[in-house]
């Protein structure tokens, strides 16, 4: 593939937080009625100003200031004093043990931990299996790399209860043409839904059978709601060092600002995503990753609120986008993702996330950034002002009955 | 190339910063006479407790801190704000204007803008010219994404005085044989020396008949020893659209905890840039990029002091050198490194680097890091404190006499 044709495809246009370069050329022509007013809501990520970060995070980093060159300059995977504490508390956490020394990379961002344990893991033709729908950043990855994509579909809206939907027989026939590698999140971002122990089991098992590597996203492992059960793949019987699991402070603490995330699990593919780190951007932040200090040191209760308070926005929204004719909508289980499918409108469903954005002050993110089988749904980050997102799923709904066919 | 070749490849066992991971199997042998005491100085990088960050900045980002969401979700290129500031003064400092809606894109790190760069400008098998000696990431970051390196010698060893002494001919002949881009630091990584103007008026002249991108990695063109005369690129005639420089607060102004570095010139490259940081990290550090508010507005006489107090430790040093026999050391005219050539000695050059960090406290980067013509030469970070850099050196100046052939 050409650079020209490479960066074509790796198009930013409705990726989340670049709306404001968008243009609104020709949409004039659409648009139906007065604009809705209302304080504008941008659910394309969470607002860190209605969810602040972690209370003491601005202080260590301030502590890590103080300490100077030897924390600004530490090895490229990460201070080793602050891995050797982050590792016992991601062992555990997930329940399974982390090797401080050798198994665990701190990079910026979790976007750079995904992209390293891609580097490093597919090469030129490579078939990587991908969920469809999932994170817009993996399909774009496996297509940076040359690889191949072998799509897995997540029949998430018609799932049992308690599973997330992902169609095993599909994850084997693509292990069975030469998958090498299976990426996916848990919780599935958009979808919100959970693996289910048997769903982790047998796709530990799969991996196993057909020797394939497994890197999991678990940004949103934390923020679990009432009576959710959550299955960590790295404590299934499967070899370690064909599991890296990703995961980071960005969201359900509120710390993105910060630009930090982990990446453990295989000693081989963590050094070579250290080797990589070295050229592409040194290393996370030195002041910033001394927040990881904090990291599942929170103040007691205060996950607890912070999970009730999404509960609570997401209970509220999902009311609202059911009372909509034609919506669906399944129950997010953890995370702050809504993937409600709009009924069939009289515009086409980019242009209607654009008039939304235009008349109502709604930002939200177009399906089909996570599928192309999804262009008929919008994702929405409600990690929002209660209020606020309450009001703007209103605005919404009055919008979708102004297009209704 | 194989993913297990390339990564085989690109090793940083010598790599500066990561001599914490290096073992020291079978020195043992080698060592010769007592450990030489005195306070550890590691010249792999500059010390920001000797040289600290620049005054304000912390109080600059408690600030990006405090404004929450707006500056911790900034478009993937960067907060408009902060790229209008830093457009302006960069179009000041270099003589030419740059465009901070298009033209200019902050990354993590002068890294990440060079990792981006090359990632928009290299494919598969494209040849690209790269200094010899230069930058130790700029041949890995070729390698990286499949190019073919064209080398072109820099003679800065026997150049006359006032240039930094490319070899020109050479890097026609690379544009001849078909290189499409041609990347230098200047002043050059490792030997601090500072390009004429003529001869960067002959690298526009030669990218300009052959069509070339040029990307200019003037990480160290604020640091500039008396009476030094300094040329931008981006400002001679040559097609701004083909002309990348990069820049950052990392090392002269002491700021790498940071993670910050930006990019400007060509609004295609930097188009392509954005798109690719979003898959690779997002964005810099949010609250971070807030710093780039005092970038070109230290206190008066800052830099100045800054400088003087560089010169000074550069002299002493140049002086030691010289004193031992055998070594020779071009007088480096920007930035803090220095590039001294040793003796022959009766210990290969990697383990005489080794052996100085064992024995003498005393770290330093192989030649080999920049060129394969240069093994016999060490690099030092200078920007140490003073006493302790000059005690560091004299040990080494007795170590190379326990070893001279």
């Amino acid at each position: 593939m050409s650079l020209e044709t490479k960066f074509r495809m790796l198009g930013t246009d409705n990726a989340p937080g670049q709306e404001v370069r968008q243009g609104v050329d020709g949409l004039g022509d659409l648009m139906r009625g007065d604009a809705l007013e209302g304080r504008p809501v941008d659910f394309s990520h969470g607002d860190v100003d209605a969810h602040e970060p972690t209370p003491g995070s601005f202080e260590l980093f301030a502590e890590g200031f103080g300490k100077g060159a030897a924390q600004a300059y530490t090895e490229y995977r990460g201070d080793i004093g602050i891995r050797e504490q982050v590792a016992t508390d991601l062992a555990a956490f997930t329940g399974a043990p982390v090797d401080a020394a050798d198994g665990l990379i701190i990079t910026p961002g979790t976007q750079g931990a995904l992209f390293l344990a891609m580097a490093a893991t597919v090469g030129r033709g490579d078939k990587v299996a991908i969920v469809q729908p999932d994170y817009f950043a993996n399909r774009k990855l496996v297509q940076f790399f040359d690889g191949e994509m072998m799509p897995v579909q997540l029949h998430y809206a018609k799932a049992e209860e308690g599973t997330a939907g992902l169609d095993l027989g599909e994850l084997e026939e693509a292990f069975k043409a030469g998958a090498k590698l299976f990426l996916f999140s848990n919780p599935n971002n958009p979808a919100g839904v959970v693996y289910s122990k048997e769903e982790i089991a047998s796709i530990a098992a799969l991996a196993e059978r057909y020797g394939a590597t497994v890197i999991v996203d678990q940004l949103y492992s934390r923020l679990r709601y009432s009576n959710v059960a959550y299955t960590h793949l790295r404590a299934e019987p499967i070899d370690p060092e064909n599991v890296i699991t990703i995961m980071g402070p960005s969201k359900t603490e509120s710390l993105s600002g910060f630009r930090l995330g982990v990446a453990y699990g295989s000693s081989k593919i963590i050094t070579r995503m250290e080797k990589l780190q070295a050229i592409v951007s040194l290393r996370a932040a030195g002041y910033s990753q001394a927040i990881l200090r904090g990291w599942f040191h929170e103040p007691a209760g205060w996950m607890d609120d912070r999970i009730a308070q999404h509960e609570a926005i997401r209970d509220d929204l999902l009311k609202l986008f059911r009372a909509i004719e034609g919506v669906s909508a399944r129950t997010p289980q953890a995370g702050s993702y809504l993937f409600p499918a709009l009924p069939d409108l009289s515009v086409s469903p980019a242009d209607f996330v654009k008039i939304l954005r235009v008349q109502a002050g709604v930002v939200v993110t177009p399906g089909t950034e996570f599928s192309p089988h999804t262009a008929n749904s919008i994702r929405l980050n409600f990690s929002q002002d209660h209020a606020a997102s309450v009001a703007a799923v209103e605005r919404l709904a009055t919008l979708v009955e102004r297009y209704r066919t």
